[in-house]
């Protein structure tokens, strides 16, 4: 029956698992930790006294509500959901996927590969690491994942039949709401940096930038193109000098793939904003910025190559055209410069922000940052229409310039 | 037990049925006759032979397959989507659409009204008769149902619920094929007016053209924006001097709306361009399209102010941007446009004509009426997406002429 598991009872329950013979030696002595990251979920490292690093694994046990805002009641199925989305990936991309261990159906928790060699990208970027294979490892990942469950590759009757496992609409409103609503009217759920009262005001007066946010809306909520990761931020991505992880994928749902895309593009975007205080000594905030707009030029460039490569190989005879394949790659980079222009605005007026932003203590500084993000946003939602390129994207970002101080 | 009617059965079945008695009286002598109409279903007639107008019902029971394609495979489960759409139509446009009198989930079937006063449209049209009611019926019809199943008006919640009910994933498959893939390259379904041979190569090579029809069939694939009724066209709608009511809703599913307004506007203008051989007199002929026209532009109009009314009034308060809403009746113009091409094209080009073209005996006459239509249908695609209003839909039908005679 299910409980939720504590610091106690989760090395009990790991032992009676039948997996934990593979992993660990039965003399080991297990020990687990609350790891207390989770904005959702109880998240338990659970490991070898005698081997911390090498023998150990986390267990990931759904709550019925959120565990840092209980208010938000959430299905316990998103384990199910995440342990088959996890399947998935893995099929089609098994480096850039935690192992999944063991899926308890009735305790709605996944016994999963511990990434304790790895660290939050996000935490990372803060701290100007360059990450060699990331550009290449996302890009593949995102083409991948989203092609082969997308129509260009199942069949009809495939797609049609997996599209119901993976509708997740308390989950997908947590989004509709925290995305594409709030940011933009009176809510108590927002905050902002009171500084950029102005620009936020303005941002909000906007009913043209505001049409385009719920177009998106529409596009989120009706477009299901593929089996979206629906939280791709640099923060379910664990990563180190060789490896990339993604993880936490318990929004998926069959969405538009530029959700996906606009999330990564868009967060390394907030953290090109945030390098105004992270990298304080001037040349080394450009060369960091210009790593960082390489970067998104590379998952761009790597999901197109990678993209077109697998219609070419894989794609069922549905869709033969080589002017269709053109047109399809140039909406999807509008969607992405749309969507992620959204996942950024949200991040500073709507309810959870990054870190890459909300550290900097320095409200002056704070607002220059975060002026300057929601500039390059604003200039990808309203002027994604006549990007053809990647670069139109990446030139955006360099030629914004903060609003504040007014 | 399920089992396929006849007409001896048929009565009997009737006669055991709960609703019987509100129809017929007690001592009423109950005949069924065989309609064989239906593409594929079964349809009874069963009538009173006291009363055969005043007191009739239609029964109508799914095959196993279509009636007229046996090698079409059909799930039973149509006939309870049928009456879950007709029930859901009623709620908001209870005018527009036939009684459901009984549905029996076991032996797959509707008892249904019958619409005995009235004539399939179509061959009104054929006859240049004129509708005074029937703009306005169905472009109240087409804004009701529309509007109230899309997430205009449902909770995210009631519409992620809703959806799941009305996958359908084989009739889909069949549109998919004939309406989207089939008539753009070589396939034994396809058949076509030989002297139109040139036209058809050269429409069959212009990549661009097919790439316009491959975006809307992901579209029709991906785009849950409402529940759509998915065959509409003038042979679904019944009519008479007063009435106008919709049938056949077996292919509903959520798509795209433009595919519904459309699949209308584009058979108006398929009659349109089949008045070349139904209209000798050019007077007659040159009214009557004149017609033709005012009635694709009330349907249009009467839809978009009745939608607008209904967003005004009804819409939940996520979409409260007036100018989003001018961008998405915008979007639904242009998709109405694509789609009503792809449905004039495939009743040329594919497996299934329409009665108005296929009905010319003389090849010359058909030739040249179904070349017109040909060019109509793309200007619609082609142009769509310049499409401001109506009346650009009217305008290309006005000033497009048939290629043929070469």
């Amino acid at each position: 029956m299910y409980h939720p598991l504590n610091e106690e009872s989760a090395p009990e329950y790991l032992r009676k698992c039948p997996v934990t013979s593979e992993i660990f030696c039965g003399h080991d002595d297990l020990k687990a930790v609350d790891l207390a990251e989770g904005n959702i979920n109880l998240i338990f490292r659970v490991y070898s006294e005698s081997d911390p690093i090498g023998r150990s694994v986390l267990i990931k046990q759904a709550l019925p509500h959120s565990r840092r805002y209980p208010s938000f009641k959430i299905p316990l199925d998103r384990a199910r959901i995440e342990h088959e989305v996890l399947e998935l990936e893995a099929r089609y991309c098994p480096e850039q996927v935690p192992k999944v261990y063991f899926h308890d159906p009735e305790m709605h928790l996944n016994v999963m590969e511990d990434l304790n060699r790895h660290l939050v990208m996000r935490y990372g970027l803060m701290k100007q690491t360059r990450y060699p294979n990331f550009g290449r490892h996302i890009g593949t990942f995102l083409a991948r994942t989203l092609f082969h469950t997308s129509d260009l590759y199942l069949s009809p009757f495939e797609k049609k039949a997996t599209v119901p496992r993976f509708i997740n609409p308390v989950l997908c409103k947590i989004c509709e709401d925290l995305v594409f609503t709030e940011p933009y009217i009176d809510h108590p759920n927002n905050r902002w940096t009171r500084l950029l009262d102005p620009q936020v005001a303005q941002l909000r007066a906007n009913d043209e930038l505001r049409s385009e946010v719920l177009l998106l809306k529409f596009e989120f909520m009706c477009n299901a193109q593929a089996l979206i990761h629906g939280d791709l931020h640099t923060g379910s991505i664990m990563v180190n000098e060789q490896e990339t992880k993604v993880i936490d994928p318990e929004f998926a749902y069959f969405g538009p793939m530029g959700y996906d895309i606009g999330a990564v593009l868009g967060n390394l975007a907030l953290s090109y904003a945030s390098q105004e205080y992270h990298a304080q000594d001037p040349r080394v905030r450009a060369e960091y910025r210009e790593w960082l707009r390489d970067a998104i030029r590379e998952v761009w460039t790597i999901f197109e190559t990678e993209f077109g490569r697998l219609w070419e190989t894989e794609a069922n005879d549905q869709w033969p055209s080589l002017t269709l394949r053109s047109k399809y790659i140039k909406k999807l980079l509008q969607d992405t410069a749309g969507f992620g222009a959204c996942k950024m605005m949200r991040r500073i007026l709507g309810l959870a922000h990054v870190p890459d932003l909300d550290c900097i203590e320095d409200e002056h500084v704070r607002a220059i940052a975060e002026s300057l993000a929601l500039n390059i946003a604003q200039s990808w939602l309203m002027n994604r229409h006549t990007y053809n390129s990647v670069e139109d994207l990446v030139s955006a970002i360099g030629t914004s310039r903060p609003s504040y101080p007014f």
